[in-house]
């Protein structure tokens, strides 16, 4: 019990360095199962409140059910390797927020101690969703060479068969009936053909016509048409500022991504709701812009909101990704969001989503603003 | 001036939280550019000797020149955020390696020190190797699905045009002439069925017979082939236990697998050099095996190794995607890789490919072995 006496002088006192990056400090007697924090600690992990000597099992408790054999599964295992490292989620007991932690510590060194388990917390919040974005950018990158490479490859042989088969046609004799099948060859080629369009879209190979668009006129113009598309249990509302918004980028691309927008709204909405429609400025400084590769100044955001089913953080990762349908989407193909996407990154801007189960989904594309 | 007199107590320190978690502290005045640094992270930076104070561009030259403009851009911002970030490589003075730092801190709190920035470091090399990997087989199983459902579409439309051409041969008549049209077109087709299968077995849909290979028996049988395959200039070597290495695979892919890796190898040896065939064991613990997310356990490790061109980090990032190639390689599709990759998911492994500039690349299978 010695250890233990001594542990509140020791976490209580945060150097300079940790108060400045952040961090905040622990301790753990792994064999009497006390647990001390430093006031930072608390903070992070969002406890509601110090009762103190803490247990491991009530600081396991901070983190989100998804994530506590995870964590426990980490503890476990310092006693064999000697240390401790995880990144986990914390629910904060007064705000209720969500955050990502990095716990990182080991075994003291005293050899009189070997039970005692030390380390930092740091909150890795903003950091990991900075690398998120990195990471969801460089996995589209590398789709998109994919698709181009496919459909480069398909499209030669789509261009060879349908070169070959006009050509046998016209050698040929044959009945009406026989016509028939000619005509149902060319059709599979056609359709063979709009599919590759798709895919050179999704590699940004697609001929963009871009062209200075005033983007508020654009959505008020649009909004009629979305109206007649959604549904009689659906709310259509459109909030746009009262000045003129203009980005380049190609008009009627930017109109198709938005009617996908409001169906994939619809789909996730089936005992209807509200879709809204907003349109608003942004400035986005050095450091949000880097976060999304984009560069800095003023950029007008089109948000297509909906009430719907919600998307769970697991597929929020890879909803922008071509082909991926979430379960309340299966008419869909799957490339409308991905489409939207590429659209926006060839425009000089990018795609946010934010999406809460059961609450809605929040589509941003962000288009730099021609001021 | 009594700033700076008062920091060697404080950065001397060393909470035991910091020393368990293996993290260094540092200290910067920014108005007199004097740095100074813990032991340990001193030791992080990998310095060559400790002048004492630094400055901050003493420890600025740690970094690989690669990563400096970055580093010090960091540093520039902290003035107007007051905070500071980042991830970057360094190279250690004594030992050669390069290894991956975290840097965080920011301005002192302290209103009469406002230039004053504190923080601390950690050495993040093997945990951003874990995340690599992880993101690497994410986005692999993306790009995957992706493959799936292109080849499932193209396959419809393939269907449909062959179908229907067939039918419409049956129902004409034409010259010898008009047959070479024909052939041709089905030729188109053919070719787009067997690229239709590349993009399965990417997908991991190909049919895979999966049974046990003795894998140091099949290496033995494959050596003649392969030195018959290399350019003169290519010395070939094979490494291998005296002992049996059994996994449960399929042989065929298998041998398609080396034979492609070792044609990558010779392309990657333009002047020549040595391919090297090598057989091992190994056994994965928990942490390694969590890290390539696969089941702990022993492994057979196939190597395949030349001393050619190597690649570079950003490429050994992408290496493994279908249609990535090298400069030193035009002549592949760039599939070959990929498909091992698969082989390897498929049988319950994985590879791991290490390569550095001008001294070569070794690319290793992992398969798991039955004892």
């Amino acid at each position: 019990m010695s250890i233990l006496r001594s542990l509140p002088e020791q976490v209580d006192f945060e150097a300079p360095a940790l108060a400045a990056a952040g961090l905040g400090q622990w301790e753990i007697d792994l064999s009497s199962d006390s647990a001390r924090c430093s006031p930072r600690a608390e903070a992070l992990l969002g406890l509601a409140q110090a009762p103190s000597p803490r247990t491991l099992s009530s600081l396991l408790d901070a983190f989100i059910p998804e994530d506590r054999s995870a964590v426990a599964a980490a503890f476990a295992k310092v006693r064999s390797t000697g240390r401790l490292q995880f990144e986990r989620r914390i629910r904060h007991a007064i705000d209720g927020t969500v955050r990502w932690l990095h716990v990182k510590g080991g075994l003291s060194e005293d050899a009189s101690a070997p039970t005692k388990l030390m380390g930092i917390v740091a909150d890795v919040t903003e950091w990991r969703s900075h690398q998120d974005r990195r990471h969801q950018s460089e996995s589209m990158a590398a789709i998109s060479h994919v698709c181009g490479r496919i459909a480069h490859d398909y499209n030669n042989f789509l261009m060879a068969v349908g070169t070959n088969l006009e050509m046998y046609e016209e050698q040929v004799t044959g009945s009406e009936r026989a016509r028939r099948f000619y005509d149902a060859a060319q059709d599979g080629l056609q359709r063979g053909a709009r599919f590759n369009e798709s895919l050179m879209s999704l590699a940004g190979r697609h001929h963009l016509h871009l062209a200075p668009v005033r983007v508020d006129a654009l959505l008020l113009a649009l909004e009629p048409a979305l109206r007649t598309q959604m549904e009689a249990a659906i709310n259509t509302e459109l909030l746009r500022p009262s000045g003129p918004l203009t980005c380049t980028t190609d008009a009627s691309q930017l109109e198709a991504a938005i009617q996908q927008l409001a169906a994939n709204a619809q789909d996730a909405m089936p005992g209807g709701g509200t879709l809204r429609l907003s349109l608003n400025e942004r400035q986005l400084d050095g450091c949000e812009a880097a976060a999304y590769g984009v560069a800095p100044g003023p950029f007008v955001v089109i948000a297509v909101d909906d009430t719907g089913i919600g998307i769970d953080d697991d597929g929020i990762a890879h909803v922008i990704q071509p082909f991926f349908t979430t379960k309340g989407a299966r008419r869909a193909k799957g490339l409308g969001l991905s489409q939207a996407y590429m659209l926006a990154r060839r425009s000089g801007g990018f795609i946010d989503i934010a999406s809460r189960l059961g609450q809605g989904t929040s589509v941003q594309i962000y288009l730099p603003q021609i001021v």
